[in-house]
């Protein structure tokens, strides 16, 4: 399965803290029974291709909706079809490798 | 309208050039009548966010297609609501600014 | 040559607009000798691995000398020892595929 | 302390997997004292400002060094100067916020 790493950086706003918004992501990404890591910088997801594009959208949003104007959001897939891939096996493999 | 910037890394190929699929990209983007840019490093495309995360869905299949194995896709969404934004506008603010 | 893509957020300002600080960036890679691009949403910048890492430096500084408390600096280097690059070629290789 | 967040990808290799310049690189981390964490999808490092643009750029060799022709290396710097910041802190602000 695919892998997403997301950042949303809300712009304009007087606070120079975000952490917020990446609470509510969490929400939404265990709403949906999706596997995730909260990483200094980003957060992870596991998922099939198209609900990730689908959380990424909705996460998007959330800044907006809290009445912020502009929002950066950025968004890595890493996607591998010879092999299995997850976010475990992904760390594993650096930290112990064969 | 907000602006993606996507950028598609086939891994694990022989050949280090893979301009091939920026191209089939731009025909992409053309037939759905999106405005976009090629830069050194990536594509920009402007359009409704919908429109931008299913255009991005789309150029990432590519190099499967092609047979690939890996692919990781860098995307970054940048949307703003409180004024006009595109492409141009973005590009003469920090030319020729006010 | 490698590329180099940049950009800079400034993160807590209650201003929605930070071209300001690209335009200063402009500046710098004039001043260094350095070629250079502004896209819709990044600046990408040719040179010596080393000179391309060191103008990143100078440029994150920007928004803190400004008075901003915060800045997500995103960097990228494309790097190619088999043949000649540059951002010219790169942009041809998309839109004129031999 | 400013994070870095880092990845490298070796491109035109015919492997699908590159987690051993990631092992690598945790030893150049180690061995410069800084703590960083391994991600899915990338490495974090906390540091000074200079120490993190230096082992960037000592990790983005490591592929060549093993004969790789091309290497794409992200990297993001989030620099906060108006309070403490550091990795631990930044997860903790996600997961119990106040």
């Amino acid at each position: 399965m695919p892998v997403l790493e997301i950042s949303i950086i809300p712009v304009g706003t007087d606070q120079a803290s975000f952490s917020s918004y990446l609470t509510q992501a969490q929400d939404i990404f265990e709403r949906r029974g999706l596997s995730y890591q909260v990483t200094p910088m980003s957060t992870m997801v596991e998922g099939k291709f198209d609900d990730l594009m689908s959380v990424a959208s909705e996460v998007h949003q959330l800044p907006f909706q809290a009445g912020v104007n502009r929002v950066i959001t950025n968004m890595t897939i890493d996607e591998r079809r010879d092999k299995e891939m997850n976010m475990s096996s992904m760390v594993e493999a650096v930290k112990n490798p064969k």
